[in-house]
């Protein structure tokens, strides 16, 4: 069956996009998770810390993590995936997603982009609120990260 | 690979349907596509009605066409499809489609609603403007509906 | 310049809709108010009462009030007008316009839509939400309908 | 300190409305949950059976069950309350609350809106869509709702 | 009764943030604003000055303004405050402060928030969109900001 | 006839753009767009590029093109245009210009802003798109661009 690509910054990985990532495996034979760089935006985490926060959290699964630069649709194409896969949580990222995926389509054809919403839980978390919060009490966002990523939060800011 | 279920009244199909069904038809081996009857509503057309103008459009599509009634997760379950299909084209949509799919998701929790996009011509399509249309002059929907379609309103609405 | 058409139900006008008319008329030479019979659904005030309590409002200006039926673009065009006026106040307004306006060009390419925003007072008025306070205290919204509106409204909810 | 009025149609009460209820009883003296009897729209149950429904959920907090009718905020008014409750889940709640919030405060002044978010569990649930599902399957439904309610909805459709 | 936080950047106070205020203080014995200092952004005004142009217009109400770093449920905690105002004027709005609050609440179970809606005539002030006016002509915003804010803004924009 | 202003940043002009220009001078007897330089922003092109890379695709119309700073409503009435013409395509977009809507209507009240909706195909433009498209590969935007922005667009990032 289809392979899938799950593209994002994941700066850093959240229960909110592995609940995403989770239904996606139940749909699709492989999802290949797609992390753009994005050095330009200053990130917290490098790209390969992000990659290893998400990887030890996927080992059982069909998951594959992978930097990509350049644009989406050439990414899922050389990884022969004929699917992306977008998680949808508000009305704010409906119409970005609307534009992308239209976007995407023209830019080639032959992949899909399909929508997932998250569990109920997951709909108030961002990777932006998550280090917002772990500024101040690294702690308190343990509900919302995988254990690994509220430690590496835990040290990126003990050294501020 | 996974059966999709893709839901709705189709009173009538659009090409706005058709066009969601043919990109699933990309992703699924099977799609079937559940027709409720919505009796309570005054639908234009039967059920059966609407099944056969599904139908004779998707002949060579790996589409089945049938009624359901009950809950659609149980639909989907019977027929041994895991994910249902829902088209997302505006706001309104998304917090309605969004209600729904935490709900299914409570009512079964193995079967995943993922939404697809259709293309921007379709956006502006619905069976309710196209009806509104062809009550006053059937042959100016032309574009937005398949030609059986747009016979069968010319024949509903001679007779008004 | 160009006659514009403005196109509702107006049961009954309000302080809402003459605050987009009059913003009109500082646009266009000529500004049509087509009033829709809407019989089906069942309206409060008769398609000629509607036209009574917007004429005596609009005397001094350049305006026009009429029934229509049939498609917007169909009667745009037999009085000449290239532009549809819309009045715009909300989200939900937002999606409806937008598919409207898109159908519309598709029917009849050479009339335009166009849309005004009312004044911030105007932004909570609506016919509906006139006709159900006066249904309790006809007094209480004479701000937001002219006169002989508020004195209609009286009238027909004394009646029950 | 302030007493608050509650109001709705609660066809019937969900666990919603009793998650932000029980949110507003920490905040206020007293909450007079208002039942709108809304008879036009078919509600499936009678005021006092809504009333009763309610109420033998809420016996040891701060609050009372009344029918009115009329103006919401003469009820709050009659009942010396200064505030009124609404719960607020969705972008199409928050258009229309938006409408009512200006318009009640036109017709009295004095008496404050506020908005309160239910817990992410209830963003889903409606009367509407509890009878809907109840209507296929009411022990699919117990989560959302009290146990009295689920128990009411059984009988109500057993009868069907 | 309960004293209430309302918390914001300020930069500068509006008179639609004052028009919040003022509704807060009919329904809360106190309302303590908290002025987050927001140094990274870049504030026009540091947080003393911010504080100041909230002070002088708040004399003879139930107001107390105080400088907060830190996670603000920590803030409203530290002074004895159970609940957290935020105004709400927009569908973007909505999305943010609907985050924030499922949030706030898992950081504090015990701080419920509650929003306000300002009069109509303060849905289209920001202190963004004052401060990019006042940079071209500080006399034309008089009427959205208090007079000391608007000399300030005026001071602030000669030294440009 | 009036003179409307359709001011903008156009880093670079889409064919949305010119397909909302060219719906306004269908009504409007001469129309002048207003670049703002936004140098602060960091534009791609300079003011004068991006007014050069608009004049060469309006040579036939009704079309001035200029450079302004300041109020908007001030470029406006020096250029003796009446009438404020802007794109609408998302509810996102809808927020923000109903604000600007209502500020400049208190700036100069007998300016009037009117909104045009762009062609189905246009609603996933954006000039922020364009460029992240070019930046990988500037082919592939040449449906959305005219002719000689593309070329421009190549030369910038050939640079890179």
């Amino acid at each position: 069956m289809a392979t899938a690509v799950y593209p994002g910054t994941f700066d850093p990985v959240t229960n909110g996009h592995l609940d995403i990532l989770h239904r996606a495996c139940h749909i699709f034979d492989k999802v290949i998770v797609g992390v753009a760089p994005n050095e330009l935006k200053g990130p917290l985490f490098t790209a390969q810390e992000r990659i290893d926060l998400i990887e030890s959290n996927v080992k059982d699964w069909r998951v594959e993590v992978k930097i990509f630069e350049g644009l989406v649709v050439d990414f899922a194409r050389k990884n022969n995936a004929t699917v992306l896969i977008r998680g949808l949580r508000a009305v704010s990222d409906f119409e970005f997603e609307f534009q992308m995926t239209q976007m995407n389509r023209d830019l080639d054809g032959e992949i899909e982009t399909i929508f997932l919403m998250p569990g109920a839980t997951y709909f108030f978390t961002s990777s932006h609120l998550m280090k917002q919060v772990a500024y101040y009490d690294p702690e308190r966002i343990s509900k919302f990260v995988p254990l690994n990523v509220a430690a590496a939060l835990k040290r990126k800011f003990d050294h501020i």
